[in-house]
């Protein structure tokens, strides 16, 4: 072994969703929203210059920092942009988490947060959800060098209303708090409106879910000026050039349509209400979902069992062999017709 | 001040050159590339199905992968890419620099590189060029935790060729050394000849400079399958999809089309070597470049002077304010009617 092997730096990875390239399976495995971009986004690749590549794109990204400030009413210095929200949320986690004593999520969460704890050395501590799987306040109101609360929570699919998530960001003015909304769209009112009251708060949300952009790559995080200027200076000293041209330019077109933005929402939600009354008469329970999957476990057949038969039927879901959650499935809303070949092949399998 | 401000990380960022978005300015002060990236980048975007962009990208970048281990001739698991070469560079810094002994990497060079081991605390030396601005082999030959040679180096343009590169790589067996090739295809040959006699060599090379695409974001660098392995863990460990799927599939058009490659390259050596005489005639010296850019300065005007008088002409150059090189301007090769413009305009400074 060369001595340089010793230089490298130790890490276990995050293992993200399969992305099966087969042609015409059903992906619900990876919480992709199943509706194409707002139709703004292939205009505006259609109509690119290309002739403009051979130059940078703006290191502030400003156009996307513009729209995004005025579609949710803050200043442009509140709005930090970053190449999904996993970039945003590893920016983040290295800007703010820089103390010895450990930042606190849920134990059962999303599963990178350990992974970004252990690539910049965060000591960390996970409370325990609850046997319904919900958040418990009160064991985040300990000494913490931080706190990332996800909100609806993954994959658990649980959504707090505002006042729950105000009260532990009131209670930890010496700590940042950040709340990780990748699927509050599909859920209810946004810690947004707490942005402005406590200087603490960082909310994150993604255009990879409710905006249907997971290959573009667009996240972004809303706070007080200072903050966002901390995590600027974080991103300069990492990579000036984060988002190249063509995800600024259709971000701004996915934000401006609100109409089409609220339409698609609308029919996941639909379809999501709908998958619930159907995989109850079917025996299975989940805690009652707000984002855009389902977590549900059946009373007689183990999940995994599920997750390959319906992987043989060419349908992907998630399924996680961890304590606690080793008897669930994760599974995405797709269209109405995705849900039904999914609820058909679920039907054959507990036969 | 809150508590939580101690816990951000203090940085000191790097500082990108000035992206005036004035219209009709000639732009010669980041090393852009004058003519447009390859036609098929067009086709692909105007082509692209934006249905797909719902879905995440592909995690392991493979169509890009494998076209540039096709193009220069290497295993897929000798490649890695990333967002622009600082991406590449940045993710290459906190993989392979991690131990206690100081990084080494020439004292003018990229001014990234100290703001990355400001920002991953890595120790670093910088041995100082020579008075012709050439570095001194010699001074890498000491106990250190890594080494970064940029070739050609930036803001002097000078390459050295791959047996001065070979003498370092091979003295250095315990260290991983990252040879910085931003500028390459405007030099001579590879030290990417080298990877596969050193299992200690990482070669960094991006598309924003010879390849016309700094608007897209795309660096890469080649090593052992060990180092490749290592760096795509971080990354992993980072954010998993960090390239989007229109940088991915305009990525292989580029890579795809070696005819216009090289006469575009052709073209700017070319406008390089015609703007060397008629700088020379003008009363500036410079290193011999091999760059896109010229190191000059001149032997009677002060080069701040000539930084401003040009700027008042709407020309755009680097100037660096700092020991050793505040009398040098960093002048991008630009088309021939650029640098005529630019020759003019100096012209009219210099009476």
């Amino acid at each position: 072994m060369s001595l340089w092997e010793n230089y490298i730096r130790k890490v276990v990875p995050y293992v993200p969703g399969e992305q099966p390239r087969k042609p015409n399976i059903i992906k619900l495995n990876t919480n992709e929203n199943p509706y194409p971009p707002a139709p703004g986004v292939t205009r505006v690749l259609q109509d690119f210059d290309t002739s403009k590549l051979c130059m940078y794109p703006d290191p502030t990204i400003k156009p996307l920092v513009v729209e995004l400030a005025r579609y949710y009413g803050f200043g442009e210095e509140q709005v930090f942009v970053g190449v999904g929200s996993d970039d945003v949320l590893a920016m983040a986690f290295m800007t703010f988490f820089n103390s010895e004593k450990p930042i606190l999520f849920p134990d059962i969460s999303y599963s990178f947060y350990p992974v970004w704890c252990n690539l910049f050395s965060i000591p960390f501590k996970t409370p325990a959800l609850d046997e319904k799987f919900k958040i418990i306040k009160n064991d985040y109101y300990i000494e913490n060098g931080g706190i990332v609360i996800p909100n609806p929570n993954a994959p658990t699919s649980i959504y707090e209303e505002v006042s729950f998530i105000e009260d532990i960001v009131k209670n930890n003015p010496d700590s940042i708090v950040i709340i990780d909304e990748a699927y509050i769209d599909f859920a209810g009112a946004s810690s947004l409106e707490l942005v402005n009251k406590y200087d603490n708060l960082l909310v994150v949300q993604t255009f990879s879910k409710s905006r249907s952009m997971a290959g573009m790559r667009i996240g972004f995080c809303i706070g007080n000026p200072k903050l966002i200027e901390a995590i600027n200076n974080v991103k300069y000293s990492f990579n000036s050039y984060t988002m190249n041209m063509v995800s600024i330019v259709s971000g701004v077109e996915a934000v401006k349509d609100d109409e089409y933005f609220n339409s698609t929402v609308g029919r996941i939600i639909e379809t999501r209400e709908k998958t619930k009354g159907r995989l109850s008469e079917l025996g299975f329970t989940f805690p009652d979902s707000k984002a855009n999957f389902i977590f549900a476990t059946h009373n007689r057949v183990p999940a995994k069992e599920l997750y390959e038969g319906l992987r043989a039927d060419d349908i992907y879901v998630r399924y996680f062999d961890l304590p606690r959650i080793y008897n669930y499935l994760r599974i995405t809303i797709g269209t109405d017709e995705e849900m039904n070949k999914l609820l058909d092949s679920l039907s054959r399998l507990l036969i």
